[in-house]
């Protein structure tokens, strides 16, 4: 029996709340003998630790850097070597793109195309409000083909998502990108025999684009990647019986929270709305996961301090967290994004539980170094769920 | 390859003796800051602690709290969630019912049935000595079949275990019982073709039992559940070509010691009784399994006090494990069992194994927290036997 089957049959419903927060990318690595989190002034997290016990977790397992989907699923109880879900999806729910059964989706940049080579992958990176008049134009303006519905929604400054509706679309599909300037544009191939329909669709609608924009200065043409249809993977509900409530305000993480089952909130940019909106729907849910975004963001430009910054800007907010008296508090990340690497990595994420029923252990601070020596020693990511349901008494015995 | 076959092709036997002590539900919980293990008096077990290597082990896997049939099946090597042992064997065995190849075991609840339908699935919870004078009366008076024995054996209160001896008889049968109250009797069904005699043999006692105790007020019905035979799993020769010898005094895990191949010692009830029986035999086996009780009843009782005054009585024994010089002597637990929440739990079981293969660590108590510095790191349980082995020399190589 496999955890999924033994979640299904164990879990139950019950009173008490559970509190998962992603700081997303917070793991790190040193710069002059310090990570950014050995260097943040962070009393409030090391506070935790005190409190509660630690470890590190690998997102996949040791060695492999995931993307934020994979490393996602995981902390959510999914194995992500079984569940694989495309960036297109997770784009286009994120975005609040509604999608359907027959429904296509991908992402898109718009693009420059000059002497029939792709020169600005990303047009210039045109402002948003431009996106949004050239996505109304092309909605109105692309030929209308029989039996297929197509629809662009508009992103931040050269993104998008396209839609396309119809019978018998798959998405095994090549990218119609590649990927570097200066180039040929790439049309999408069929990765499979039954996904011909969909390819001829893609490549009608690239030069259906091409057509409609070519007075454009800098958006005349479209790349697209990570085709992808409607996943089908178990809820959260499903599996572990819990009301789960999603508080993030990046596409890509409502997207895949809604995927999940998750109720997604509405929630602003700034980092008091995260716990604004935790706070007022406490008593409608029994799983809140809280996505911080900035220290993923620091992480990728490689901004060593930002992302030292970026968890300062947390800490002060943790209080507010332990005033709500989950039954299980956990803060750790999806993965590591060390700014030495300027980018995801494989590095194991630190992981602090707070429960009445878990006790502590020795560690006194919310680093990389000091949870690694804590009571729950390393872990792969899939177990964050177990162990959350356990101290939150939300899994019955198993056996007798 | 999976560990059981590996297990086949690397096995070998040796005169060298693995002596596994289980401290049953020993790991606990802090009440004012400190475990059972923590608070506890025991010299002896810390002296394991500096002798040996020390860890912690998962009897499932993180989060999941286990019964006592999976959690020791992984103990002794098997996968526990690949072998699903029935409840009602496991509770017939546990009564100490004998059960053969061609029997076919349930557990049972004496209910009340009123106007044709279940007002009371457990009859009022009747006293034991009221159960015990049924199934007497049952046994003497229940009409006679050709082919088939029946039998009924009283356990607490309402509960009772059933035994069907036949040729034929498959247990892939639903459960009959209503599960709740208010509702018509449900007959068992066959849920495979071949399982359609015992169903009849099974619905024929029902209405039986009806009929004998038509009279009764309570008790008038009999509800079965958990149908089992023996289960099929290969045994610890087999596998690991060992001669195990069970040195236990409660039914249930005697039972299971039968299941896999051991040889269950008769032993009594003081803790010196299991020690005497470990001295008498020690040249006839070369794995000795023995299993100390009272720190799980006084766990599942939620008796902080008496769980440490049970570690304190069984301490001093451990010099006479040592005297013996087994080649490998492990002592843990099958799951841990916190007075705090009065039942099995979910954490992991300190750890210590002590070989001349083995070495040292830093570790200098038998405690939850000490054990989880230890070098032997966080395991599942299932990684307990393959240890054993190896530090007695008992696995060959893999692979050249």
């Amino acid at each position: 029996m496999e955890w999924e089957a033994l979640a299904r049959e164990l879990s139950q419903t019950t009173e008490t709340k559970i509190v998962l927060l992603v700081i997303d990318g917070v793991g790190g690595l040193p710069v002059d003998g310090k990570t950014e989190l050995e260097t943040a002034r962070k009393p409030n997290l090391d506070d935790l630790a005190k409190r509660g016990v630690c470890g590190v977790s690998d997102p996949v397992m040791m060695g492999i850097t995931p993307g934020s989907g994979p490393a996602h699923l995981a902390l959510f109880g999914y194995d992500p070597l079984r569940h694989q879900l495309g960036r297109g999806i997770l784009e286009a729910l994120g975005s609040g793109v509604e999608v359907g059964r027959n429904d296509l989706v991908a992402r898109g940049n718009f693009a420059t195309v000059r002497g029939g080579l792709v020169v600005d992958r990303r047009a210039g990176r045109i402002p948003t409000e431009e996106n949004v008049r050239i996505c109304g134009y092309l909605n109105t303006h692309l030929p209308r083909h029989d039996g297929v519905e197509v629809r662009v929604f508009p992103g931040k400054e050269h993104r998008f998502v396209t839609r396309f509706t119809s019978e018998g679309l798959a998405d095994a599909l090549s990218d119609a990108d590649p990927q570097k300037e200066g180039a040929l544009p790439v049309p999408t191939a069929p990765l499979v025999p039954e996904a011909a329909k969909a390819s001829a669709v893609v490549n009608r609608f690239l030069d259906d684009v091409a057509a409609v924009l070519a007075g454009e200065a800098k958006a005349n043409a479209a790349l697209l990647r990570g085709f992808s249809k409607f996943p089908s993977i178990p809820t959260m509900q499903e599996l572990f019986k819990v009301r789960p409530a999603a508080i993030a305000n990046y596409p890509m993480y409502k997207g895949l929270a809604k995927i999940l089952g998750m109720e997604v909130m509405d929630v602003g940019s700034e980092t008091t709305d995260l716990f604004d909106a935790l706070e007022k729907n406490w008593a409608g849910y029994d799983f809140f996961y809280i996505h911080y975004k900035k220290t993923d963001s620091a992480g990728e430009d490689g901004k060593f301090a930002a992302k030292i910054a970026a968890i300062e800007v947390l800490d002060p907010f943790i209080p507010r967290l332990l005033a709500l008296k989950p039954d299980v508090l956990v803060v750790t990340s999806d993965h590591s994004t060390p700014a030495l690497l300027k980018g995801h990595s494989w590095h194991p994420n630190p992981f602090v539980l707070v429960s009445p029923t878990a006790g502590t252990d020795d560690v006194a601070a919310f680093t990389e170094r000091a949870c690694a020596k804590g009571i729950l020693g390393r872990f792969r990511s899939i177990s964050a769920m177990p162990l959350m349901l356990a101290h939150a008494l939300k899994l019955k015995k198993y056996g007798a």
